[in-house]
């Protein structure tokens, strides 16, 4: 809809989006198509206010002249432990990527926990101490909490709600999906889909066995190198985790208009990892990290932006893996081996509910 | 433990709190005393740092030479939606009030979701539409959200955690629960135990009806009216949900080491609630609010601080219930209309689950 010029006469005005029917679906949790309805059709008329519209990972409010970050996220991994890590560490990692995908060091935690009657008191303990050694790890303090208990059968375990705030470095203060601009360099900060792949082996129900660790981390000390090499070069940041990379690419897409390019080739992918997908058809580009930084770069210093990232310890798989381009607008294309290109959609359905 | 004379030998440091054995039970989420145990054993050596010890509703933070209150809550309120409110109303009323609990007005509140697979859109658009209204109301914007799905059996229709930051007034820097001191006065701000009661009936399984409606509200006009008129003579400001007055009472008490005389007479207790609360046996002190602050004021303003808050629409019902006074200290003692005394302990175990 065109603000620019009114309509001739008085109408009301359209939703941005219909209303879904019924009732939620586990794709409505998916991170796709079917989230972004229900986001844009329920939750942004009611919420509607300027901080909220950008639908980025977090909002940034001016406080005493200060950029502050402001992030939510929920976590309701099944199951609550996996190798590389687990729920505690998802809690802490994933509010303090969302603030470093603002541009913004975290300054305080908060940690709200539903726990289902019956849960075991000692992996609350290592659920909460795997909490404290990851916001040690990420150097920020977990300042407030709440705990409510739900009877048997009203829960799964434990949930936990993190919420972070962060002061946005004065080099990140361009930072949005919509900055995306044709020629800019797109990079990941490592091999794409470990997590996703990690709880879903970790569930036990597939019959398959690999060496797959969760790559969940707090990304908050590489984007402080990144932004200290290139500085406001960088115009998106996004951690990939529900919908995997290729998600976060259509929501790029969708909001600056670019095109997304990938090179098949150059989309790290670890051969265990590729391995599992390939025998469940399913798209590593799809599945979730939890520990991986998607870059957009100015051209002309991605090779910088690239170095930058490499020297820090979590970015040592850090890859060029396309570039945004003018065409075909909004969309994301897979060029493969082979001199094709594939069109990656954003998902419809959850192939994999429950990851993060 | 004292900090001033280090032992003799090295010995390990002992625990707080001795951590609680065996599973979660409700008891642990009611507010009480396993509440409490367990905040205290799992939580706060995990999470210690200074900001996060005075365990108030909220933590204060500096942030640009400016405080900071951030604050979280997670609501599994059942059912969803009761006469005077809902899931919705709770959700951004309980952390508005929290803000308001450590002198801030709200700047911005987060929205976490946690949906049922199979839960109505149509209610997640009531719930929804309730937040956003409550926040008009409150004058905050939410900024930013976030939604999960989980599967059908683990949840219960909608879980809503809410976190909030806001501007401490400079007139409100001492609050603390240790700051009341004996001769205060203490005041709550309306009839209490609306909320818990509407809760209870609107779950239609003790056969009784009766016109209560909840009492959730944002008290954050208030808090600025009361310290607009009195200032720093309000030494501590509460609200009184989880656990009722009596619990709010009790963790003063303990913080300041004061005791807190009540008189049962002054109590403002509304005839409905009072005899739903007789019949089944339970003691309106211990029934949440929503809509209800404690205030502990130094005893020369208590009139004007009455006054003020008898002055605005969400503190007409107001009334001194009480005093704080040196002996005994610690403790909560309510003196009868017989001219007797009890002590008012903290709860031990839950006779109202899920209420907020």
């Amino acid at each position: 809809m065109s603000a620019a010029s009114p309509p001739a006469r008085t109408t009301p005005r359209p939703r941005a989006a219909s209303r879904p029917e019924g009732v939620v679906t586990m794709a409505h949790g998916a991170g796709g198509k079917a989230s972004h309805a229900l986001v844009e059709s329920v939750f942004l008329e009611a919420f509607s206010n300027p901080a909220l519209a950008p639908l980025n990972d977090g909002a940034v409010l001016d406080i005493a002249g200060q950029d502050v970050a402001f992030t939510t996220d929920s976590f309701v991994v099944s199951p609550i432990f996996f190798p590389g890590g687990s729920l505690g560490d998802l809690a802490v990692n994933g509010t303090v990527n969302d603030l470093a995908a603002c541009g913004a060091q975290p300054l305080a935690l908060s940690a709200g926990f539903v726990i289902e009657e019956g849960f075991p008191v000692e992996d609350l303990a290592r659920v909460v101490d795997a909490m404290g050694r990851s916001a040690q790890r990420a150097g920020v303090p977990i300042v407030t909490g709440d705990t409510k208990v739900v009877q048997r059968g009203k829960g799964d375990g434990c949930y936990v709600n993190t919420s972070g705030i962060g002061l946005v470095d004065r080099r990140a203060t361009g930072l949005a999906a919509s900055s995306a601009r044709p020629g800019d360099a797109v990079i990941i900060s490592g091999p794409i889909g470990d997590h996703g792949t990690a709880v879903l082996l970790a569930r036990g129900e597939l019959g398959i066995s690999a060496d797959v660790c969760s790559d969940t981390a707090p990304l908050n000390g590489l984007v402080a190198a990144l932004l200290e090499a290139v500085g406001p070069a960088v115009h998106v940041l996004r951690d990939a985790t529900r919908g995997g990379v290729a998600t976060v690419l259509n929501e790029i897409a969708a909001a600056s208009g670019a095109a997304i390019v990938l090179d098949e080739d150059d989309i790290p992918v670890r051969p265990q990892v590729a391995g599992v997908c390939e025998l469940l058809g399913i798209d590593p580009l799809y599945v979730a990290c939890e520990g991986r930084m998607v870059v957009v770069v100015a051209r002309e210093r991605a090779g910088e932006a690239l170095r930058a990232m490499r020297s820090h310890p979590l970015g040592a798989g850090s890859a060029v893996i396309g570039r945004a381009d003018a065409d075909p607008a909004g969309l994301v294309l897979e060029e493969t081996s082979f001199g094709g290109a594939r069109v990656v959609d954003m998902l419809v359905g959850d192939p994999l509910p429950r990851i993060c």
